[in-house]
C-alpha cells in the first residue's frame, strides 16, 4: 500500500510560529514520507559554490502537517521508521561568522567541500565516511515566541541530534491544534556536536508514522526520543550548562515517576547510568542530552 | 611474576603541585598496581554519614610515582589493564553547593545512598547496576600552578571521564622530571556528566603499565585517551565552550597531521565522525572530550 509523500516542493517553512497553516492534514496513525531538500535549498553544488554569510533562510523544513486531533497539552509520537538521502552528494561548508572553531586564524570561511554519495558512505577527501543519516530540524508549532528554522528550542527545531534517525520515536510537546509538525536539513552523517557548523548537508526520504498521544500521563515540555537502547530527555539553551540543567532536570522526573524516588534518589541515580550527551554546539542555542538505559525506564505514555 | 603494589596508605597527594616528590619511583615499562581509598577518604560507610561541606582534602590520589627518564615534553603512556573495586560497598552523596541541580528546591544537601556491590553489580535503592569502575582522579605534576585533586585541568587531575578504566590507554603530557603520576577517586559507576557531583565513589585496585614516550612526534597540551575503538582528546575549562573548542582544537590538529589535511578539512572531518562528550559538568572546571574512530586515527606515537 503505498503512502501519501509530502515534499518540500508541495511547503516548506523557515519558521516555526505559533499560527503555521497545514499543507496536509494526517489520520491519526498515517504513515507519510516526507522529501526533504537540503539545508541550503541546493544552491552549493560543486566546491567552488561557497556561502559567503548564512542566508537568511535556511533548513527549509518540509510542511507543516497537521495532525487530527492534536490539542495542545497532547504528545507528539513521531516514528522515524528510515531515512533515506535522495541526490548523489552532500556538502560540508564553513561560512564566516559560524562554527565552534570560528575565530581561529587558520580556518577558512567560507569553503565548501563536497561528499559525493558512494552506496553506503559518502566520500570526503578521500575517506569513506559510512551514511548515518540526521534529520537536522524537526519541531512542531512553538506555543508563543517563533524561531527561524535555524534556531533549536522546546518546540524541537534545529536540534541537529543524531538519534533523530530511522529506528528512533521523538516525541513532542503539543502547542497549537494540529501540532504542525516540519521537519528538513537532513545530514548524510553528522558527528555530536557539528562543529563548523554543519555535518554532509544532503536531501532526505523520511518514513514516518504519527500519532497523538491524547492526555498523556506525563506532559512534556521539550523532546524527548527513544533509542534502541535508551531514552533522552533533549533540551536547547543559550549555554551548554543550562542545556545539560534542563535536560538532566526532565530526566529526573522520568526517574522520579517510574521508580517511586524522591528527586535527589533520581538525580543521584543519573549520576550512575546512561549521562549527557552533545548534540550540537553551533546554532544560535545549544542542545544537549539526557540518557538513561530502557532497562531503568519505561515507556511514560 | 608479582608486581609492586603502591597504595595510599603509602602515600597520596591531594594537590598536584610542580614539585612533587615520589614514593615510588618506576622503570619504564614497569607494570605496578594501584591501590586507591574512596574520594572521601573512607568517611561516609552508611546512609547516616553525611557530607555538611565539600572536605578541603578530598579525592586523594594515591603516589606520586615518578617513571625512570620522564622529562618536560615527553608524554607519559599509562596503559590501564584492570580496574577492580576493593571493599564491599560505594556512595553517592550531595553536598552543599555542589552539582548541577545544587540550586533547585527539592534536591536534598546533604544526602547519602550507600550502594552495596553485589558480585558484578551496584545496588541503588533495589537497582541494580553493573559495575563498570571509572578512576576520577589522574594526572601528572603540572607545569607551574598547582592545583587541588578537586580540580582537573591540562595535568589530567579530576578529570572524571568513564574512559579511564580498564582497556584504555591515556597519554599525559610530561612538565616535570618523573612525571608524577597520581590517581585516585575511583567510581563502581559513574554518568557521563557526574551530574550530582559522584558516581558510587569506592575503592579500587588499578593495574597499570607505565612507558614514557621520549621526544614524541606529536607535542601534547592535555590528555589523550586511546579506547577500545576511538581516540579522545580530553580539555578541561572553565565553560563547557571553551572545554569543547579545546578538545575539538586538539584532534583537529591530530587530523591535519594524520591526513595532510588543512586545518579546515580537519575542522569539517571532525563534524562528520565521533563527536562532542562530556566528562563532567559540576567540578569547578568542566570537562569534554572530542572522540574520532580508530579507523580514522592511527596512534601519533
Amino acid at each position: 500500500m503505498s503512502q501519501t509523500t509530502v515534499s518540500y516542493k508541495d511547503e516548506h517553512i523557515y519558521e516555526f510560529t505559533p499560527d503555521l497553516e497545514p499543507v496536509y492534514t494526517a489520520e491519526n496513525g498515517e504513515s507519510l514520507t516526507i522529501e526533504t531538500i537540503d539545508s541550503l535549498d541546493g544552491t552549493i553544488q560543486e566546491n567552488t559554490d561557497i556561502l559567503d554569510a548564512i542566508p537568511e533562510e535556511v533548513n527549509a523544513a518540509t510542511g507543516p502537517i497537521a495532525i487530527e486531533g492534536a490539542k495542545p497539552g497532547d504528545v507528539l509520537k513521531v516514528t522515524i521508521e528510515d531515512v533515506r538521502v535522495n541526490e548523489n552528494r552532500g556538502r560540508v561548508v564553513t561560512a564566516p561568522g559560524f562554527g565552534l572553531l570560528q575565530d581561529h586564524d587558520d580556518i577558512e570561511h567560507p569553503l565548501t567541500r563536497i561528499t559525493p554519495v558512494q552506496n553506503d558512505s559518502i566520500e570526503f577527501e578521500g575517506l569513506n565516511v559510512e551514511i548515518k543519516p540526521v534529520i537536522g530540524t524537526i519541531g512542531v508549532a512553538p506555543a508563543t515566541e517563533s524561531y527561524t528554522t535555524l534556531v533549536p528550542h522546546d518546540h524541537g527545531g534545529n536540534l541537529d541530534t543524531t538519534d533523530m534517525t530511522g529506528g528512533t520515536t521523538a516525541y513532542f510537546p503539543i502547542f497549537q491544534e494540529g501540532a504542525m509538525l516540519a521537519m528538513g536539513d537532513s545530514k548524510a552523517a553528522m558527528s555530536d556536536g557539528e562543529m563548523c557548523g554543519t555535518g554532509s548537508e544532503i536531501g532526505t526520504d523520511i518514513d514516518v508514522t504519527l500519532e497523538v498521544v491524547n492526555d498523556p500521563p506525563v506532559s512534556l515540555e521539550r523532546p524527548l526520543v527513544e533509542t534502541e537502547n535508551e531514552w533522552k530527555t533533549i533540551a536547547s539553551a543559550e549555554t551548554m550548562e543550562t542545556a545539560v540543567e534542563l535536560a538532566n532536570r526532565d530526566m529526573v522526573e522520568l526517574l522520579k515517576r517510574e521508580h517511586d524516588f524522591e528527586a535527589t534518589e533520581a538525580y543521584m541515580f543519573s549520576s550512575l547510568v546512561g549521562g549527557l550527551e552533545i548534540s550540537q554546539v553551533v546554532d544560535p542555542l545549544v542542545t544537549a542530552r539526557d540518557a538513561v538505559p530502557k532497562e531503568y525506564l519505561s515507556n511514560p505514555f
